[in-house]
């Protein structure tokens, strides 16, 4: 079973070096596939599920979570619910077929797995330029707010990864290589990251 | 003008991939060089020129340094006068030709160069192995031992960075590619890093 969890900071352009890595590696590619999947089996709306898992997961902590995450039974908190179903979803992908999974707190849910563990960054700058070149056509969006976007999106993450984990997000202690995007074309470097990634999974058998 | 600067966790690898690195670009390296250069010119000894500069200039913070290093005239403390050789040494180094510079917080130290800054580490085990591996036959050191003076020598090699710079040692957002060696052989991780370094060099022309 060979599996890559990708971690990252938003519009640092982790979910293009997940996707090319799986293509690469002819791995099944796990990103939006994980909610959509929830969605699917609880006849919900993937919006909602997306935003439960996000955002209510963290605020409910510490009512329902200690460090560890646990399935308490008699919980009835919704996010709480997703976030289980999350998990065991995720686990089912791992187990299916060699794959790589962006986010979603991965490295951590898997960690059992023994997955190799991406995290990919870069200066809020190049973080900034990125999501505006993504923006849709005549969508008005100043620097500033997408600055501000992005620094609440991660610290969701961050929060989130610190409720299932000791190691903190993005401490480069959780992760087997911590790639710095600034001013990189990601099609340039996955060479690099691939050659990386194959000697890591050759030291594992 | 190329720079690579390598910070290192003890024991983790990273002289090695410096000097691989090196090798395999054709690039000067310098490592004990530095140390060798300010005891030439001061004729002093090399043990004294290194204890002072990894030990007793974090013990005189703060009492020379602010948060950043500053030359001043009048200091007569002997590590603070290294510290600031060292830096002169370093710049002339890189200044020379396109080097690799291990440790010695040339990262920070030659930040107006714009390196590519690697940062090199691993598991305590996986470092207390790769030490005691290293060991001189007949030198008896203990796993534990070894373990605390891994503990020791980073620590200091974090106090010292935290003088002249903002950004924790070690922490991801210093460095452009971050190297977890835990498992692995240096030799075969050379290559990977060294595409992602030609392509990072590439895209600052």
């Amino acid at each position: 079973m060979k599996i890559i969890t990708v971690s990252r900071e938003f519009g640092s352009g982790g979910r293009e070096i997940g996707k090319r890595l799986a293509d690469e590696l002819g791995f099944a590619y796990y990103d939006k596939e994980i909610v959509a999947e929830i969605a699917k089996r609880h006849a919900l709306d993937e919006n909602y599920v997306r935003g439960a898992l996000d955002k209510s997961v963290a605020q409910s902590y510490p009512l329902h979570f200690g460090r560890t995450f646990s399935y308490s039974a008699g919980v009835s908190n919704t996010s709480v619910k997703l976030f289980a179903e999350q998990t065991k979803i995720i686990r089912e992908f791992a187990e299916a077929r060699d794959c790589v999974i962006v986010g979603r707190a991965a490295d951590v849910i898997l960690s059992e797995y023994k997955p190799f563990n991406l995290f990919v960054y870069a200066s809020m700058e190049s973080k900034v330029k990125r999501c505006l070149e993504r923006a849709e056509q005549g969508e008005e969006i100043s620097e500033r707010d997408t600055a501000k976007m992005i620094k609440r999106i991660d610290s969701e993450r961050k929060k989130i990864h610190g409720m299932i984990s000791d190691t903190p997000w993005g401490d480069r202690r959780g992760y087997h290589l911590c790639v710095n995007t600034t001013g990189l074309e990601i099609k340039e470097i996955v060479p690099g990251i691939l050659q990386y990634v194959n000697v890591w999974f050759d030291s594992q058998k």
